[in-house]
C-alpha cells in the first residue's frame, strides 16, 4: 500500500470528520489533534462482552475520569458517533493488550476483532480545549504542537468488579490570573471530563517530575503559570493495565476516534 | 409480628434515612413521600448479573429517565447510600416480575433473593420537589397528599440488548407564570431526572386523559396551571414490563428507597 500523504496543518481543521477517518482507515498515522474543527474526538475502550458490565459500571463510578459518549452494541463496528465509519479501521493507532500487557500496536483491528467485542466511546479533553482557546487562554501543548502530557497519581480510581486502577490526569499549565476562569469553562463540559480535579502541587498528586510523562509529551510551564490537572480518558486503559483482564483494546494516547458529534453538544446549560 | 404504628405526618419528615429504613424494614408499609426530609428517595431495579450490562447500557442511553445514583456489587445487599441497611427489607414494598408479568408486592425479599442479583439505585423527582416548595411552587400531589401520577408515553426510550420500552413520565401542573421558574430549578438537578421533557399538550405524548395515571394517583389541575412532565424512574420497571426478562425486581411506584445521600448533593452547578 502506498503511503498516505499527510494533510497540510491549515487542511487538517477543516476535513469533516469522515474525510478524516477515511484518511486513517486507509493507513495514515498521525496524533488527532488538530483535525477537524469543531468536532468531538473521543478515547477508546474495546472489551469482551464478558468485561463489559464491569467497564460500564466502572465509568459509571469514576464519571470524571471515564465519561460515556456512546457504547456499540456487541460485535458492532459502527454507530451514530462515526456514521458509515469503522470501529477498526478508522482510529490511527491502536494499542491492545492481554493480560494487562500491551502486545501489539496495530493501525487497524482487522486481525484482533472478534464478534463478542464491545465497544466504548469516552470523552475527551480535546472538546474543552477550542472553549479554553476561544476565551483566550492559550494550550500549551497545542501551541507547542506535541501531545498533551499525561501523568498515572497515586489516587484510585472507584474499584468496579473486576477493574481497578490508578486515576490518569492530563495537565495544561494556565496563567495564575487564568486559573477561575479555566475551572468556569471546563465545568461546562461535564461530558469530556468537565472541572479541574487538582490545581497546583503536582506532588500531592504523586507527580514527582512534571518534565515526565506516563503518557504523552512533556510540554514548557511558563513563569506565572500554574500546573492544572483534569481527569484523562486514558485513566480506561491504565485500569486494563492495573486489573489484568484476559483481552482489551484502546487508542494510542494521542490517537483518537473523530466523532461526527459537534463539541457544543456537549456544552450545559 | 405486631403491626407498626405509622408515625404521625410531622414526624416523618425529622426521622434520618436509618430510622426510617429500620420502620420500613419492621414492616412498616406506607408511600415514602414525606419521610426525612433533605434526603433523597430512589427508584429501585434488581436484575441478574445476565441482565445487569443490557440495564446499565439502557440506563446510560436514557438519563434522564434512568439516572443511576448507585450499584452495589453482584449479590451485594448494603452500600454507601443505605449505610448498615439492606436493600432486601428496607423498601416498604416491592414489585417482582417473572417474563415481565408482575407476580407478587411483597414488603421484603427474603424469599425472593439470589446471590446473582445486581441492584441499581435510580434518581428520584422527589430530590427536586422540596427546590420547587423552596421556591414557593406548589406541588400539586404534595398538597392533596396522594402519588405523583405517572403515565406511559407514546415516546420510546433507547433500546440497549435485550432491553426496550416506553418512556414514562411524571407530571406536575404548574401556574403558567412560573412553569419557567420550574424548569430552571429542576434543571439543576440532572441527576433526579432534570429539566421536564415536555410542557403541556399531553396528547402529544399519547396521554388521552390526565385523570387516570398508568402509576400513582390523578391530581386536580387547577385553572392556570399547565401540566408539566419530567422523565420518571418507573420507566426502568416498564422496560422490565415490555422486554419480559425472566427475572426483575422493583419498587413499588411511590414506596421508594430513602438513601443516606443529602438532597443537594445532586444540585448543580
Amino acid at each position: 500500500m502506498d503511503a498516505i500523504h499527510p494533510p497540510a496543518r491549515a487542511e487538517r481543521a477543516t476535513l469533516s470528520p469522515a474525510q478524516a477517518r477515511t484518511l486513517f482507515r486507509a493507513g495514515l498515522e498521525l496524533p488527532t489533534a488538530g483535525f477537524s474543527d469543531g468536532y468531538a474526538q473521543a478515547n477508546l475502550l474495546i472489551v469482551p462482552r464478558q468485561l463489559a458490565f464491569d467497564f460500564l459500571l466502572f465509568a459509571q463510578r469514576n464519571p470524571k475520569a471515564c465519561p460515556i459518549l456512546g457504547v456499540l452494541e456487541t460485535g458492532e463496528t459502527t454507530g451514530e458517533l462515526l456514521r458509515d465509519g469503522d470501529i477498526r479501521t478508522d482510529v490511527p493507532r491502536y494499542r491492545v493488550f492481554e493480560g494487562g500487557q500491551l502486545v501489539a500496536e496495530p493501525t487497524d483491528l482487522l486481525e484482533h476483532w472478534r464478534d463478542d467485542l464491545v465497544t466504548f466511546i469516552i470523552g475527551c479533553s480535546f472538546t474543552f480545549e477550542s472553549a479554553l482557546l476561544a476565551e483566550g487562554i492559550e494550550v500549551a501543548h497545542v501551541a507547542q504542537s506535541v501531545n498533551v502530557p499525561m501523568y498515572r497519581t497515586n489516587r484510585s480510581t472507584t474499584p468496579a468488579g473486576s477493574l481497578h486502577g490508578p486515576l490518569v490526569v492530563s495537565m495544561r499549565p494556565i496563567p495564575a490570573e487564568r486559573v477561575a476562569d479555566a475551572v468556569r469553562i471546563t465545568s461546562r463540559y461535564p461530558a469530556v471530563h468537565g472541572a479541574p480535579v487538582h490545581v497546583g502541587e503536582p506532588q500531592r498528586l504523586g507527580i514527582a517530575d512534571l518534565a515526565h510523562p506516563d503518557f504523552g509529551d512533556p510540554v514548557h510551564i511558563p513563569e506565572g503559570h500554574v500546573p492544572v490537572f483534569w481527569a484523562c480518558g486514558v485513566t480506561a486503559q491504565a485500569a486494563v493495565m492495573a486489573s489484568r483482564p484476559p483481552f482489551a483494546i484502546a487508542h494510542a494516547p494521542g490517537y483518537m476516534l473523530i466523532t461526527d458529534a459537534p463539541d457544543r453538544r456537549y456544552q450545559v446549560p
